[in-house]
């Protein structure tokens, strides 16, 4: 089974990841970094105050002053923090771009940005890789956290993205199950529509190097008892590698379940740029940011 | 803490209620009924074949062939025992409809019914009641299974219906929560602008016997250390005991996800109706079938 630990491991033997991290002067995202560091898993370049920054180093991670995985960039706020992180990575000295105390929006605002940004014209979406104890396999869900009510073609798309995250880490030909409340077709409930939408793009060729099947409920996409239970005749119906989710709010509410209530432990990443976009928050652990780091690095081209 | 066991210890105290079930030929309904009886928690009108019903209990059922908690009547098919089950209700005769092996459609139809059925006027909405390894109350979730993308009006109703059902439970002032993806207002959100609202319809008392405090994210709902993480100040976040998803997606996954990920333990019924009904289904364990009846006799005026 493909573990989160092992993805670290994996992003380890990777050679100079750098990473950019616009506005790091914080003490929980030097953290990730200097676990990162520990790991071996990459280099950074930190955008903040430069006073600020190498003050804080200073008092708290000592260790890094003299580190040759770190060097230190002036920036005089998030936004040319955000700007600069993004140049960095356009100009091929980074290759993954790195959320520290700036919000989210500045961050994209510069990776959409037409002239220095990381524009591919395909959508942004978030890949998040669960280890679920009791599930045999690490679970993607996607997009729990920045396409509100994708239509058909993002989801499409959606799918793309974590599908190249899946092949990222070792899952080869991922299960892909575009979850409904039900599993059946039902027109007015677009999930279901869409979810048999998907799984023909995934016959025609449109979307390769996965199997969709779906709609499925989340039961029967993880659960193969649940599905022979209710008479569903497949043979990937639970034994989803991806929960492709309707919505925003279906896809946060089964994130933070996972967390709160399942004991999940948890990575993600941006996809659809140029290069993958890590945009950890304050409430995340530092196991989480790195694995977070870890699935973005494994994910550079 | 109230725990779902405590339920049905509480139902059978109550005295005399009698269930109507529709379709009971069945042996995964008769388990549930034979149970039930064992908890002296309710009698039985049973409504099917009524020689297949007979041979079924002589047979698998002996025990209960004599049980003066049993009463056999006959029904031609699905639709007619779907039928007398709410009239055995409408006339005073049962206090609770439960589905046996019969379509849910055809006993919402007969529930539904203008001449015998049991309209209220108000939205019939789902409430399952989870007991959640780790959470320190019941956690009540609506709407997984019914409404599919409830709006404003309609959400009123579905929380109205799941705090008589807390009520009913002995939760005297239940916190409620409309989950979103975020806890601020997002006028491209429905469901953030809509928790808006029923938070002013709690304070203006257009809801009664509840605190609706929203909208939250799952996490903010259920961890106070989350909720307070975010920010959030507020002396219900982190405290939910109803959570209201969005739509039923959200729902069906929030319910699935504790289920299969959380070990979590359910009852469920639906509201809004003169009775509680139980809809049960085949993937339902014995065990989750007593808690629904116990929520369903609890909740009996």
């Amino acid at each position: 089974m493909v573990t989160l630990d092992l993805l670290i491991t994996r992003a380890a033997s990777k050679k100079g990841p750098v990473v950019a991290v616009a506005s790091a002067a914080d003490r929980a995202v030097l953290e990730a970094v200097s676990g990162a560091i520990a790991k071996g898993i990459a280099s950074f370049l930190l955008y903040d105050d430069e006073n600020r920054l190498k003050m804080l180093i200073k008092t708290e991670f000592p260790h890094l002053l003299e580190d040759e995985n770190i060097s230190i960039h002036h920036a005089d706020d998030g936004v040319q923090a955000a700007n600069l992180s993004v140049k960095a990575v356009s100009s091929g000295w980074a290759h993954v771009v790195m959320k520290g105390n700036v919000a989210t929006s500045i961050i994209l605002k510069a990776v959409l940005n037409g002239e220095y940004g990381l524009r591919t014209g395909k959508v942004l979406s978030h890949v998040a890789a669960f280890e679920v104890p009791g599930y045999d396999r690490l679970l993607f869900v996607t997009d729990a956290a920045m396409n509100i009510a994708p239509d058909l073609e993002a989801k499409a798309q959606i799918i793309r993205n974590a599908v190249a995250t899946a092949h990222a880490c070792g899952v080869k030909e991922p299960i892909v199950a575009p979850l409904a409340a039900i599993e059946t077709i039902n027109p007015i409930m677009t999930p279901t529509t869409d979810a048999a939408s998907l799984v023909v793009m995934n016959r025609r060729g449109q979307i390769t190097g996965c199997i969709v099947d779906g709609p499925l409920a989340l039961d029967n996409a993880v659960s193969e008892q649940a599905a022979i239970q209710k008479g569903i005749t497949s043979d990937t119906a639970g034994k989803a590698d991806i929960l492709v989710v309707p919505n925003i709010e279906a896809g946060n509410i089964l994130y933070k379940s996972l967390m709160y209530f399942a004991n999940a432990k948890v990575g993600a990443v941006i996809q659809g740029a140029k290069a993958p976009i890590v945009l950890t928050s304050r409430a995340d652990s530092a196991e989480s940011k790195l694995y977070s780091l870890a699935l973005a690095i494994l994910s550079v081209k």
